[in-house]
């Protein structure tokens, strides 16, 4: 833990802060669990993974969407947190800003084409749970997000004014999705749970060994997202704003 | 909506703060919005409201959890961002603040007893599902910051140190427990109309009227956290620190 500089006690007022790189180590522990634990979830009760219509292609959905729309986005929404990436040309933070949040979304069509096509095999309706409604929201806006900041912060023709002014919006709406996609990956575990353990296994109810560990999956998803969004919002760890940095880099800053 | 006074155009970076005063409006709108929408989703679909031991004294534990935890809790955490407050003594606030959480303690505290009373009743076990996980570490967390704060922050004869150190973990958890109790609420709703629309009525996956209006609930509630949310975390709306006004208040600052 590292206090502020003015003495071994915070101001008032002031969140003791810790170090970014250990914080995002643990950060990076709790990623792995939340995609470890969901893959053995699935391997280990649900079946495993095959891309046949069947439940087991429905467990490409929980582990697409964990790594892609949690963990990965994660990663890419913290790399302008990372001190060093404060000095010299902010280029190649963007870039791998822009590549991490890409592969979260090819994960993310791969998870819905996964529960799709489950559905569709198996002739069940989509989109009628408040899970998938919550669901959807998060990844429209997670589309929409990409290509406005593809098109506002990478495109070297778009203009001064668009950035400053669509900066701050992007930035909230990486918090919002982040929250959304929480309460997505949240309400559709429990869901899950009340359509796979049912009176033909271990009824839900009865808490069995695989409630026990979804329900800890849950809550390691909440721990996760809530240190992310923490991290997001700790002022000292934001990239300060600087106008002659930006002079240098006139066309991609 | 009000730029910062530089000008017309925000600073780079800087989000158009809007005024607080109809911001706050709004939120109280929206939060009316979601207990009536509570109240006439159990009111008309669910059978109304009793207290026996039935799915009609169930029906309590929706309507109090949202109240006490989501829209009171949320008027209660904003109480310090109206500007009104900053100038003059803190301590009216401070009991404002104190009694909309305890009014929210105690909602909180009946629609656990109307929910597990409606369990005992049933013979349904307790305490199994991922939902009730989560809204039991709300709960208790919520317990634990009333209790703290209270201390903390009320007791005359608490140090001053102890309220430095304190007051930014009182914060940060104010914004996590209502992260908490927004993650319970949406999971209760989507495993309530689970439960609830089944094949003796329509079931949920032909989303019937009840099911648009219940998805429609937590959409709702998640804007509203959502908002209450950011509401806290816009830097413009904080009340500022004073250490003269501190010195003038040494007991109940």
């Amino acid at each position: 833990m590292v206090f502020p500089p003015s003495g071994a006690v915070p101001a008032a007022g002031v969140m003791p802060t810790f170090q970014f790189l250990p914080f995002s180590a643990l950060l990076g522990t709790l990623g792995l669990l939340c995609v470890v634990f969901t893959g053995f979830w699935s391997q280990h009760w649900r079946g495993g993974f095959a891309w046949d219509g069947s439940t087991k292609m429905f467990n490409w959905h929980p582990i697409c969407m964990v790594t892609g729309m949690l963990v990965l986005y994660g990663a890419a929404v913290l790399v302008y947190r990372v001190p060093s990436s404060w000095a010299g040309p902010k280029l190649p933070w963007k870039l791998l800003h822009a590549a991490l949040t890409l592969a979260a979304f090819v994960l993310v069509v791969l998870g819905l084409v996964a529960v799709f096509g489950f559905h569709n095999a198996q002739g069940t309706p989509n989109m009628y749970s408040l899970h998938s409604w919550l669901g959807l929201a998060a990844v429209l806006f997670f589309s929409c997000q990409w290509l406005m900041g593809f098109t506002a912060f990478l495109l070297p023709w778009s203009p001064a004014w668009l950035r400053i002014i669509y900066k701050p919006v992007h930035v909230f709406f990486g918090s919002t999705i982040l929250a959304l996609a929480m309460a997505a990956s949240i309400s559709g575990i429990n869901e899950k749970l009340f359509f796979s353990l049912t009176n033909k296994t271990v009824p839900y109810a009865k808490l069995p060994p695989e409630a026990w560990f979804a329900n800890s999956l849950g809550m390691l998803i909440l721990v996760f997202g809530l240190l992310v969004l923490w991290a997001l919002a700790t002022p000292a760890w934001k990239r300060p704003e600087s106008e002659s940095l930006e002079d240098r880099q006139p066309l991609l800053h």
